[in-house]
């Protein structure tokens, strides 16, 4: 088994809050991080996955495919968009980078199996200073 | 004479688009930028001051007093913020990081100036792969 | 189960050496670390924590707290500081990049179960060639 | 148990081909890294070792003893040079990134082993995009 | 006047050598860097320009632009390339990083200055270590 | 001309204070660096030189003589040292990173020089937030 991680990038808008909180509430529990004018990120997303190495290529997958599944089922969805408003499959989830991360995890998931290899790893970087790492159930 | 260079960040999200342009003239020329669902990103902001050296301390200016200026009339200002919306000294201007050096320059000038040294460069890093510097007029 | 990092920073001198040692036995074992009249690193530290999304606020855990708790109990004790000296919980012990690891985790370990999560990993990285990851016993 | 990693450089040139393949096939699979006058990368390597702290030093191991046995037995190796030609593990195999991971596996496993601790990882970077981690079979 | 920097990158082989030295002669001289079979680099490029805002869309330059013309007179002529043998600015010249940057800079000056701006600077970064920069005569 | 600079590092203990100040005012002046047990940093040095390039081998200067300069001039001297007591240029002077690219300035003007290029800049790098620049008077 060996490891291969291929580094994409995004910047996006969002907003954490929830509608059932006051405006008080959400700047309690979320800081700055609820202004409802939006702010937003440059995120690195690092995809990880693993499988066994093909004697014929020298790959555990051609970094070209993982990078175009990476850019087809995420970062056109999510580069220089609104998380909260025009992501899909990030609708009536906060705009955390938990939750980013579990649902970059179930939008590539299933297109990394058919590659033949597993997928590992989904970490989300949100600053220099913060990171989330989503490994599956 | 010697320069010294402070870093502070902020996030924030911004939107390019003219007025009167419409959505496809704006698409046109600010690309996934004009996206009216806004979008953001993790700024670096590096201020380079230049000055003597003060024999008494060693400095040219000391840090905490420059960062705590760059931090009340900037960062405090534009930090988890919109850009377009929320930043006093942005209003009626494209919000590109052009504009933003430019503005970021004209609001701590005077408060450096009165330190004893002059302001040299604003640089305002938007991504690993574009920056700006203005040296003033 | 997701795991969430947050990265603090600081500065410190220290001093690689045994009293019981010879200097010469001394810069044999600990080369210029040894150095009696001390060096120092801008160290970085990653704290790791583990445990399930708060379907009420997105998180693992706010990552304000968490950065409270390393800044309480561990930035303060030893940012500006010699480890060797002015740290009570490397008092007794080589001021080593891996006994900081494990120094900084039992000083934050109970902190952060109170939080309802786990403490997964300490990296402490003492240069850009060098670092340490500390899981617990 | 604790984790100390070292990161060591090298550059080189390589290429990705089958001797039985044509040129058309080699760019099919292969892409731009099939060009057959070589192309190259700034590698970073790091070598991640496990072990128990040894009281007398604070080290799981001497970073300059394991520094030497990655310059002995792998940078003085592949550091300027061709590794499809001049890198003597990597003969008989495609220069791929995985390949070379599993290669410097095997070239230090042995050496670490004497050393009294544990090869855990072996991670070569070669771009800032791209990286391959191996923890052996 | 605004100055505003689009990074991009390359990697490439290449050797320092005179046809008319001896191979003692060449390593003498250029040490690792004259090995015959080839070495390489993950170069980083960065082009400044420097103009007067537009007012129309508060830009220098349109990025977009900047960047697509660096790609298609230096990046696609360069990246996964041997600096020697395939680039064809640099024939008859020494593939050090000093010639590379005066290359460049003739090869995309006549088409930034036709945008309305003036080319700056070209910045060669070979490694994290060394970099170029020229700024025209 | 071109411009050629190349980075060192070292890491170094210090500590900002004055004699004729009394502990309150030292820590009122330099703050938490006025520490008397010291602390210390991870330093980025970076020379800049500038001459035309030398026909015969493409450099402005050899890297390797460049870098041996500052090893021998610099960096052997603050490398895993006390600023303030064992490094001779900086004896009698306030330890700021002012003074301590003034002090480096000056320790390899004359050696660069006898390169036959010009010593252009003096960085100096304390931490990823704060640096200094020296030209020369």
């Amino acid at each position: 088994m060996i490891y291969i991680t291929r580094r994409e990038r995004f910047n996006a808008a969002h907003r954490l809050f929830r509608d059932d909180f006051t405006d008080k509430q959400n700047l309690e529990v979320f800081g700055k991080c609820s202004n409802p004018n939006w702010h937003g990120h440059n995120y690195e997303l690092f995809i990880t996955v693993k499988g066994e190495i093909d004697e014929k290529t020298g790959f555990v997958v051609n970094l070209k495919v993982l990078s175009k599944i990476i850019r087809n089922y995420v970062i056109n969805k999510i580069d220089h968009k609104n998380i909260n408003i025009e992501v899909d499959f990030m609708q009536g989830k906060l705009a955390s980078t938990e939750n980013l991360a579990v649902g970059i995890w179930h939008e590539i998931k299933h297109h990394i199996t058919e590659l033949g290899v597993n997928l590992h790893c989904v970490k989300v970087m949100e600053s220099e200073n913060n990171y989330v790492e989503y490994f599956g159930t």
